[in-house]
């Protein structure tokens, strides 16, 4: 029993709790919230702690209280203005300084958080900022030495903006296949920067369509000697940086609008023998002399791309908590809809929530459950990496290093498909599940839809990704894993072992490897890795849902929504459980569908409270319909009416009456009724 | 053997082909082309007749040619903007008189291929034109009678414009809980259409927002002596059709942006007490004496309800062929895409197209099978439907007419869902499968599955739909169907006889009738009412082309189209074939999934002469790699180069060097080589 002291404790923790997560304000959704099962206060607590809490709501109210950062509902923005807005917007990052570097020591998880945060207002300011802080600012931290130090002091002090350009227009996924060349000029000292030709442009390029002054541009180093020795970074200025006007030989660009996070200007570069000084290659893995003669840290030339591209992996692990971020947004916005809306009901009379509908529950709950899991695994992962990067700057060569490395690629390029198609899945599966009210922009789930969508494209296309991930549990093999089985365990073993057969059935009928790999990945490797990776994270969420440290009172919560996720998971793969023989006859299969479905019901009256812990406030979360009070239609009418010119006529108007002088005519054609169409038929 | 005369008249039918089809400009694509197993041309003909290629030929080439229709590659173009230029170019379709009645009345399929050719070019003025055209003034027709021919005869003039609005915005799928009314005044002759309040308010209505002068209401009719007669329609005037400014009592706005469409004004309307004629009613089913009694033709109310939203059923026919035509736009962008695009190979030297990839192929053949199979379907059930409807005028009262009627209305409400969540699904997989060229805006695959989503949601939400199929199957039984077992006719009877018994357990266990069927819908009714659909378009797409008159030459792609497409459909009910012991073991699972990587494999060689088949040209598909040459890069960068400032400076440069006397600083605090993280490190 608890002693006095411990209860005030509690209750001294429950006043600090109000202050940090104020309580809702009344309106049609307290029914819901009443009937949690736990308080979502102490959810949040457990999930995020008062320091992350606290953090958080700190950047949400300056945004809140800053005029630039003011939303503008129904506001039909141009491209050009919401660029503007958006680099502005970064700027004043600069001087918010939230993110301070003690704050980063003491709790590095902050960094992921802080980009989450954004997100969650806008994405295109998340990776806008992201991509100059990040990942420009961590390229030449990672890849270059002492000598590139000023960059980064530049970066941090806005003097320049930077952007990463890899990617070229005819080259994405296969970056070895860059073809911009860096050609070593010992007369001058200088290396020279050129694009063969349109197709070998640099593509895509975030933050550098209008904005970026500097790039760290991928390119083919060729010494004097003619010879080629692969993939190297360097240093570029593309821009002035008082005028932003190109610079001598630059040909940079914006590639126009895209399906999403449009306020993030992407752009194109074609350099025209850009001349750049020596010491700008990012040296870690590979220098020239001033003679020309390369030196490297690498014996080969495939060690050295592997390293020049390390800089690279940071950014699945990032992408996994935008996919969540994008899940905690959407289901927010579809489960505040659900439980408002309602459509039909047992009597003429009564209408009921849409919620309480089996199928708006199976449509929704199992990516809530989703949500939590990924979110679980996101962070998990994320100081997972944080404790390697640590080895690795210790210079810590033991083979248990090696092996988390090994591990974190595969979990990161199996972690990053499985993050961002959930989110896609769950955004589309969200706004049919708010009909025709999450088809309407103002309520944000086109939004994010649209702003998840490159999650699953760029740091590698998903279905390339997942192969690195099942190259990973091939090398197992040796190794002889074998773990008890549990039915993910049972199906990652089977599928392994099929990967396994076909890919040697493949080669002993005369495939190269090229051709075994490719023949060998739909229904085997690609199925493969997608089980590992759905049992990684479901085993990381049951283990910390029945922790013993984790408070008694959420524990109910929580496991069902563990049990959610994996049964739930685990039914999209009951062909090859049956297939296989680990299953047979009508129960099983039957048998976690009707888990499925007593768990969704179990959770529904949880729902509201659950969403309750994972969304940002009404100001952030920017949807009419996914407001904390609940008042669905009086929200919706609130932007509905602050559209421009929304009762007025169109400008237009007079182009109707102008009548022309010779009008044709449309046939009102029914097909149904038609009178002539009755007597041909009767003719015949 | 062919007679002399026979080879004649192929090759005179060869060179009307060409004038009919022209021959692809040289290219990267030729490669492929070569390779196809058929002629395009004569696949062309046998698709779609003669006749019909040149009645779009005419409309497509009109559109070309007419700076009204103009693209604008690059342009950033405002809402308003949009929305004007949707209504010009729908007013301009009222002169060109492309079709004729008596086109329709020789082949109303014409009806669809027309709708179909204005949603290649753009379906917001695809819709803008329907629901004007045709489900408004459909509505008139089928629902009012003589005295309301006037309406008809102004729309075709375009002297007035209308709308249909059913939903309001706490009413969508339960259509029998719409709050309008419209009570009638014996004094003055008139009905006074009242909304309630603001959740009562029309919502969604396209047309409304800016255009639309008169409309089809929904309203709850109620006599003098206060009784309800339940739902109603009524021509409304909401705006006056000179000024275009609202008519009295009426307001009417615009929701604004939606997720795609946006060409189409979708708006929404307050009555306040709006007197119109009495003889506004659509009386069809019921009206009132000057003095305000009710009569009606039918008995009941439930069945006047049913009879006036019979004109609603012809819609979900046709968003059945919406569909196909976003399936048929996106396929054609992403295997040309995937022909052309090249990345990784076999050797270093050498990097081989996409498509011949296993993987690309088993993301997109399948969905270009289904494409073929829907298309046909839709055709079909478009005839079904002509057939039906000229049944009803002649007022066929055979039980065969009645049986069909309920055959079209389950195909209809299976149908939509089924081609509707296909090409959701396929044009997120095109515009996964291009990598970020998908992701570009000009590159159309984001505006061909932002088009396509409200199909999802209008005229019923897809999974409230599909109850519909599954109730008209469950009253099968009595009729004791029994089929020989094909795989998935065993999965219709399997699911129905699991449905039964699911339905009679839940009413067992003491659930309500609307419990009862809400509770087995996940993994029953659903799931049965999509096997069936799928069966259906998959028996029919069979016959087709295993057909005697289907010409030889083209029998076995065909054949190939019509296998993937079934066993592809089939993999995904896996699970349920071995639950309910159709198969058992590994070799039925393999067996399928070996075919379809054979028929993908088959099939890749075909693809792009498949696309050219079903693709519009150039001009109308509107996409730099999707274009028929197969330049993929030079055809991106001209549009590229197009657009709007893009080698210029931001107009906001100044705002970069602009310094503030207090900057912060931020820190491009890289996780991986942070120095002080290391150091914090080493004291621990």
């Amino acid at each position: 029993m608890a002693s006095t002291g411990d209860l005030k404790e509690v209750s001294c923790k429950q006043s600090s709790w109000d202050s940090l997560l104020p309580d809702f304000p009344d309106g049609p959704l307290c029914e819901y919230r009443k009937r949690a099962s736990f308080s979502w206060k102490e959810m949040a607590v457990f999930i995020d702690d008062e320091d992350l809490i606290q953090f958080r709501n700190r950047i949400f109210s300056a945004f809140e209280n800053d005029p630039l950062f003011a939303r503008y509902p129904g506001e039909d923005m141009t491209l050009e203005k919401y660029r503007e807005l958006t680099f502005l917007r970064c700027k004043r990052l600069f001087e918010y300084e939230f993110l301070k570097l003690e704050d980063i020591m003491e709790k590095p998880l902050k960094i992921m958080v802080f980009i989450n945060c954004l997100g969650m207002y806008d994405w295109s300011l998340g990776t806008k900022y992201l991509l100059n802080a990040q990942v420009f600012g961590g390229a030449i931290e990672n890849t270059g030495s002492e000598r590139h130090k000023e960059f980064v002091k530049q970066t941090s002090n806005m003097e320049i903006f930077g952007c990463f350009a890899l990617t070229e227009v005819s080259h994405g996924s296969n970056t070895k296949g860059i073809r911009t060349t860096a050609r070593y000029d010992p007369s001058t000292q200088k290396f020279i920067i050129n694009t063969p030709d349109f197709e070998a442009a640099k593509f895509w390029v975030g933050n550098m369509g209008k904005n970026a002054t500097h790039a760290v541009v991928y390119a083919q180093l060729y010494t004097p000697d003619g010879q080629c020795h692969g993939l190297h970074s360097f240093v570029v200025q593309i821009r002035d940086t008082k005028t932003l006007l190109p610079m001598p030989g630059v040909m940079v660009g914006d590639i126009g609008k895209k399906l999403g996070q449009n306020g993030l200007d992407n752009g194109f570069a074609v350099f025209h023998n850009v001349r750049i000084p020596k010491e700008n290659v990012l040296n870690r893995t590979g220098d020239v002399t001033t003679e020309g003669v390369y030196i490297s840290s690498f014996k080969d030339l495939k060690q050295r791309f592997g390293a020049s591209l390390g800089a690279l992996s940071s950014g699945r692990v990032m992408i996994i908590g935008m996919s969540v971020v994008n899940l905690k947004l959407a289901l927010s916005i579809a489960i505040r809809f659900s439980a408002t809306r309602r459509q039909f009901g047992p009597t003429e009379e009564e209408e009921i929530p849409v919620l309480e509908y089996q199928m708006q529950q199976w449509r929704l709950l199992p990516y809530l459950a989703a949500t939590y899991a990924l979110d679980h695994f996101s962070k998990s992962l994320f100081m997972n990496f944080i404790e390697f990067h640590i080895g690795l700057m210790m210079k810590d060569k033991s083979p248990r290093q090696a092996e988390i490395g090994r591990e974190i690629h595969a979990l990161s390029t199996g972690g990053k498909p499985l993050a961002s198609w959930t989110a896609q899945q769950a955004a589309q599966e969200c706004r049919e599940a708010c009909g025709g009210h999450g088809y309407l922009a103002m309520n944000r789930l086109g939004d994010i839809r649209n702003d998840n969508d490159p999650n699953c494209t760029y740091e590698g296309d998903n279905n390339v990704l997942l192969q690195q991930t099942s190259n990973y549990l091939l090398s197992w093999v040796n190794a002889k894993h074998q773990v008890p089985l549990a039915a993910y365990k049972w199906l990652v073993c089977y599928l392994l072992q099929e990967s396994l057969l076909k890919l040697s059935h493949e080669k002993q009928s005369g495939s190269s490897d090229f051709e075994a790999r490719n023949n060998s990945q739909v229904y085997y490797c690609r199925s493969l890795a997608i089980a590992f990776i759905e049992q990684t994270v479901l085993q990381r969420y049951h283990e910390h849902t029945h922790d013993p440290d984790t408070p008694t009172t959420l524990q109910p919560v929580l496991k069902h929504l563990s049990a959610l996720y994996g049964l739930w998971s685990l039914s999209k793969h009951m062909a090859v459980l049956y297939q296989g023989g680990y299953v047979s006859g009508e129960q099983p299969g039957r048998f976690i569908q009707n888990a499925i479905l007593e768990l969704c019901s179990k959770l529904k009256d949880d729902a509201v409270a659950l969403v309750d812990v994972i969304s940002p406030p009404d100001f952030i979360l920017n949807s009419p319909i996914g407001r904390a009070d609940g008042e669905l239609y009086k929200n919706l009418w609130t932007i509905v009416l602050q559209g421009s010119k929304v009762l007025e006529r169109p400008s237009w108007f007079a182009t109707f009456i102008e009548r022309r002088l010779k009008m044709g005519k449309t046939y009102c054609y029914s097909p149904l009724t038609t009178g002539e169409l009755k007597l041909r038929h009767a003719e015949r």
